[in-house]
C-alpha cells in the first residue's frame, strides 16, 4: 500500500515515519511512503504557495497551483489518482471504522493545509474526502495526516508483528483495552493483581473481559451500547452498579 | 509554558517541535519544550523499558521504573510536578474546549506510551489525566501528544502572529469554516466567488457567515444546537432546504 503526503514540511514527516513499526514496514517493502513537499510545484519564481485572501481578513491561504502540480505529477508517476484525503476540522471525523475503510485502498495520497486553510477550488478541484481527527484546531494538517496514515498503515498485514495483535485490541472489540501490568510484581508498594500472577488462563480472561467491561461502562458508557453482553456479563454489570440496561 | 514529552522517540518529537510556529516560539521563549527519552532513566542494563505482560498475550508493556524516574526528575528540575497526560484510547475525547483548559496550567507532561501499552501502577501512581485523540488506535503515544501539545501552545498569548488569528476561527464560533479563496481569480475554469472580489465588507461579511452556516448544518447540524442564529439567520437555513428547528 502506498501513501502519498502533500506538504509543506517533508522533514518532519520524514522524520515521524522514519522511526518505529512503519520504517520498519517500508524497509521491508510492505508500505510505501512518497513524501513531496510543494514548494518544488510552485510555479511562482520565488516558490510561494500562499497568497491573501479574497475578500481580507488575517492569515494566507494556500494556493490552488502548486497543490493541483503536485497531484498531477503523483498521477503521472503512479498512472492513478491515490484517493486523495484534504484533513479539515470540515471533514468527516476519522476513527477506527474509517481506518478500515481506507485499507481497501491500494494507495491514498494525503494534502496537508497550513495557514488560513487552502484556496477551495483546490480542495472541489482534487480532494476526495475531508477528514478531520477532532474538534480542535492545529497549526497544520501535518500530524493528522500522519496519525491516520499510522492508524491505516499498522493494519496492513504484515506490519505488525503478528496479524493477531491488532485484532484483540480495545476499539476492536467495542471495548477499551484492560489494564496492563508487567514486572516487577511489587512497584512503590502496588501488587499486580493475583490472578495474573497465578497462571490459570481461564481465570485470567475471564478478569480481562470484566475489566474492559467496567472501564468501559465507566468511561465510555456510549461504546456499551453497540457491544453484545452475555448474561452473566450484564449481571456482573449489574452487581458493580454500572448497570447496562439504561 | 513548559511543555515536557517523555518518549522512547525524543529525535521524532525533536523534528515535529523544530519546524514551524512552535520552533519559532520556543525560540523567542514563549513556550518551552522539554524532551526526555525514557531509555536515559532505565535502571536496567540493557536500558531496557518494556518486559512481558503478566498473565500472558501477545505484545510487551512499557515497565513503570523509567516513567518513575523520568517524572521524579522532572520534579526535581521545575521544581513542582506538571499536569501530567497520559495518551490512551480509554481517555477523555481531546477537543478544543479540554485545550483550553489545558492551557490554564504551567506546565504540562506528555507521556508517550508505546507496545501493547504501559504498567498501570505507572498510570495509577504519575498521571493526573487520560486522555484520547478519538476511536483510533495508534502505534504510539507520540502522535496525539504532539497534536495536543500544538493544540494548546498555539493558543498561548504571541505563539500566533496576532491573538485574533486563532479567535475567528471555525471551532471558536461553534461553526464550520467558511471556504477560502486566493490568486488568481479563475483557476482551472472555476471562478472566486464575485461578492469577494467586489471589496463590499458588509456583503463579504455576510457571506462568510452564511457560508459557515450552510456548510454546519450540512456537515455536523450536532454543532449548529450550541449556537446562537439570529431571525434571519433561521430564515436563511431554512429557505436552503437546511432547517435547524428539528
Amino acid at each position: 500500500m502506498t501513501f502519498v503526503v502533500l506538504t509543506l514540511f517533508p522533514e518532519l514527516c520524514a522524520a515521524v515515519l522514519g522511526e518505529s513499526i512503519l520504517r520498519r514496514a517500508a524497509d521491508r517493502g510492505i508500505i510505501r511512503t512518497d513524501l513531496r513537499g510543494l514548494r518544488q510545484y510552485s510555479q511562482d519564481r520565488h516558490r510561494r504557495v500562499d497568497d491573501y485572501p479574497f475578500g481580507g481578513g488575517g492569515g494566507m491561504v494556500m494556493t490552488a497551483q502548486p497543490l493541483k502540480a503536485a497531484v498531477d505529477a503523483v498521477v503521472q508517476d503512479y498512472g492513478k489518482k491515490p484517493h486523495t484525503i484534504y484533513l479539515s476540522p470540515k471533514g468527516r471525523v476519522f476513527n477506527q471504522q474509517i481506518a478500515i475503510e481506507l485499507l481497501q485502498h491500494d494507495s491514498l495520497l494525503f494534502l496537508c493545509g497550513h495557514y488560513e486553510g487552502v484556496d477551495q477550488r483546490a480542495i472541489d478541484l482534487l480532494v476526495d474526502e475531508e477528514l478531520s481527527l477532532g474538534d480542535f484546531v492545529l497549526t497544520g494538517g501535518e500530524l493528522p495526516a500522519l496519525c491516520i496514515l499510522d492508524a491505516v498503515a499498522r493494519m496492513v498485514p504484515g506490519v505488525l508483528s503478528t496479524e493477531q495483535s491488532f485484532q484483540n485490541e480495545s476499539i476492536y472489540s467495542g471495548l477499551l483495552e484492560y489494564p496492563h501490568y508487567t514486572r516487577p510484581a511489587l512497584f512503590e508498594g502496588l501488587e499486580v493483581p493475583a490472578v495474573l500472577r497465578e497462571g490459570n488462563h481461564a481465570e485470567i480472561e475471564k478478569w480481562r473481559r470484566r475489566e474492559s467491561l467496567r472501564i468501559t461502562a465507566q468511561r465510555r458508557p456510549d461504546l456499551l451500547q453497540a457491544v453484545r453482553l452475555t448474561e452473566e456479563e450484564r449481571r456482573f454489570l449489574r452487581e458493580q452498579g454500572l448497570c447496562d440496561d439504561g
